[in-house]
C-alpha cells in the first residue's frame, strides 16, 4: 500500500486534543502516515495548560533530520515552537531538505487571549517562517498581532491577508471564527480571495480547532491536491469535528476527529 | 458522540510508527479516544534509535494526573518507562487513581537485542508495576529476562506465562513471533491457557508491532471487552497491520494502522 506523509513540528498535549494528538489523529482519518519532531511537552487538559517542558534544540533537529532522510516527508505542518531558536531550527530544516509544501499555524495566543510568544518570536516567526510556507492559517487574534492592527469584519480580514501575504507565504487564510456573525474564514494566495462561510457551532468543544484545520490541510496537500482543494476539505473536516461532539472533560473539549469519515460514509460530503 | 478513552504512558517515536504515535493511532482505529504521558522523546527512525531525551519525573506525573482528573481513563497502557523512578511513579499514579484496567508492555529489549532496561528498571518492573496489569505482554525475549530462563518452544512458554503470573498480573499474553515456525500466542488467565496461532507473514516492516498490539488490547478493555476477546481482535489487527504493508524507510518500516479498518470495511472480519 502506498500512503503519503506528514510531519508535524509541535508542541505534545496530553490531552490528546491539540497538538501533534490532533495532527496525528487528523492525519490518520485523512489517510495519510503521520510524523512528528516534538517541540514541547505540555501538561494539558481540557481546562488549560498547567505545565511544559521545552525539548532541547538538537533533539528536535534530530527528529527532524530522522524523518525526513529515512521516511521521507510530502508536506509538513508547524504548530507550537514558542521560542527563536526553534523558529531558526525550523525554518532552517525546511530550507535544507527543500520543504516546499509546508502549513504554518502561527499558534501565538492562547484561548483566553494570552500572548504565547515573546516579541523577539512573533518577529522571528515572521522573518524566518512565513516566507517558506505555502499557507499560514491564523485566526483574528494571531493576524491581529501579525499586522499589528485590529481586525473588525470581513474587509478588515481581506486586508489582513494582503499584509500577511506580503510577508512572504504563497497563501494566507484569515479565519473568522472569533467574529461575531457567521465563520467566515478568507483564502487569499496572492491575487484571488476566497470566502468560506460556514454556519457558527454553539458549543465549547472547541480545543484544538486550529490544530486540527491546519492539519488537515497539510494531510490534503501530502496527498498531492491544491490548496484550494485542501483548504475545502479542512473545512469540511473541522465543521464535522466541531458539531458532533464527544462530551470530554470540564473545560474546553477536545474536537472529534472521526465526525468527517463517518459523514463521509453516510454520504453526506 | 460517546467514547471510551485510553491512556498511553511510553515513548514518542518521531518516525510515527512505535512509541505513543502507533498507541494514539490504533487507539483511533479503533474508536476510542486516544491520551498521552510522554516519558521520553526517542529521535528515531525505521533505522534505529538514533537519540533520547528523558522527560522530567514531574512533567510525566503532570500529564497523567491531568488526563486522569479532567477527561477521565478507561484504560491504560504502559510502554517504555526506561528509568526506575519512571516505573515507580507510574505504578503509583495507577494505584492512587484505581485504574485497574492496565496493559503492560514490557518494553525491555530492542529489535537486534540490546537490553533497554537496566537490571534495577527489570527489577522495578516487576515488584511495582506487573502486579498492577491487567494483562502484560511480552514477546520472547522479554519473556527470557522476566523469568531468567532462554524459551524455545510451546511448553516453556507455558511455563513462563506460569511464572510471569506468579509475579502478581491477572494474565499474561506471550508473544511466539521469535520462535521459529508458526507465530503462536499463548494467553494465560491463572487457569486457562489459550493458543492464538497465525500464519508467520514474510516482512522486515514490523517496526511498532509490540506497541501496537497491546494498544489495541488497551482500546478494546477500554470499550469494555473482555480481555480474550480484546486479545483477539488485537490479534487480527496486528495481523492486518503487518500483513498489507506500506514500504516505508529504508530499514524495520513501520505497520499499516488502516489495515484492519480496510478489511473490516470488505467483510473480513
Amino acid at each position: 500500500m502506498s500512503v503519503a506523509r506528514a510531519l508535524t513540528i509541535a508542541g505534545s498535549d496530553s490531552g490528546g486534543g491539540a497538538g501533534i494528538q490532533a495532527d496525528l489523529k487528523t492525519f490518520q482519518m485523512l489517510d495519510v502516515f503521520g510524523m512528528s519532531a516534538i517541540t514541547a511537552i505540555t501538561v494539558q487538559n481540557t481546562l488549560g495548560v498547567h505545565g511544559i517542558h521545552h525539548i532541547p534544540i538538537d533533539i528536535i533537529v534530530g527528529q527532524i533530520e530522522a524523518v525526513v532522510t529515512d521516511l521521507g516527508v510530502d508536506a509538513v505542518k508547524t504548530g507550537m515552537l514558542a521560542q527563536v531558536p526553534v523558529i531558526e531550527v525550523a525554518a532552517h530544516q525546511l530550507q535544507k531538505h527543500r520543504l516546499t509544501q509546508v502549513v504554518v499555524d502561527p499558534v501565538m495566543v492562547a484561548k483566553g487571549g494570552a500572548r504565547l510568544l515573546d516579541v523577539d518570536a512573533e518577529n522571528a516567526l515572521i522573518k524566518h517562517l512565513l516566507p517558506l510556507a505555502a499557507v499560514v492559517t491564523p485566526n483574528i487574534p494571531e493576524a491581529e498581532v501579525l499586522i499589528k492592527s485590529p481586525i473588525s469584519g470581513l474587509e478588515d480580514m481581506k486586508e489582513a491577508c494582503r499584509k500577511i501575504h506580503s510577508f512572504g507565504p504563497r497563501a494566507v487564510i484569515v479565519k473568522g471564527g472569533h467574529l461575531a456573525g457567521a465563520a467566515i474564514d478568507v483564502l487569499f494566495d496572492g491575487t484571488d480571495f476566497i470566502e468560506l462561510p460556514s454556519k457558527r457551532i454553539d458549543t465549547r468543544h472547541t480545543h484544538g480547532t486550529g490544530c486540527t484545520f491546519s492539519a488537515a490541510i497539510t494531510a490534503c496537500l501530502a496527498k498531492g491536491d491544491t490548496l484550494s482543494a485542501a483548504v475545502f476539505t479542512a473545512k469540511s473536516f473541522i465543521t464535522a469535528a466541531i458539531t458532533d461532539v464527544l462530551e470530554l472533560g470540564q473545560g474546553h473539549g477536545p474536537t472529534n476527529h472521526w465526525a468527517y469519515a463517518k459523514n463521509a460514509k453516510q454520504g453526506k460530503h
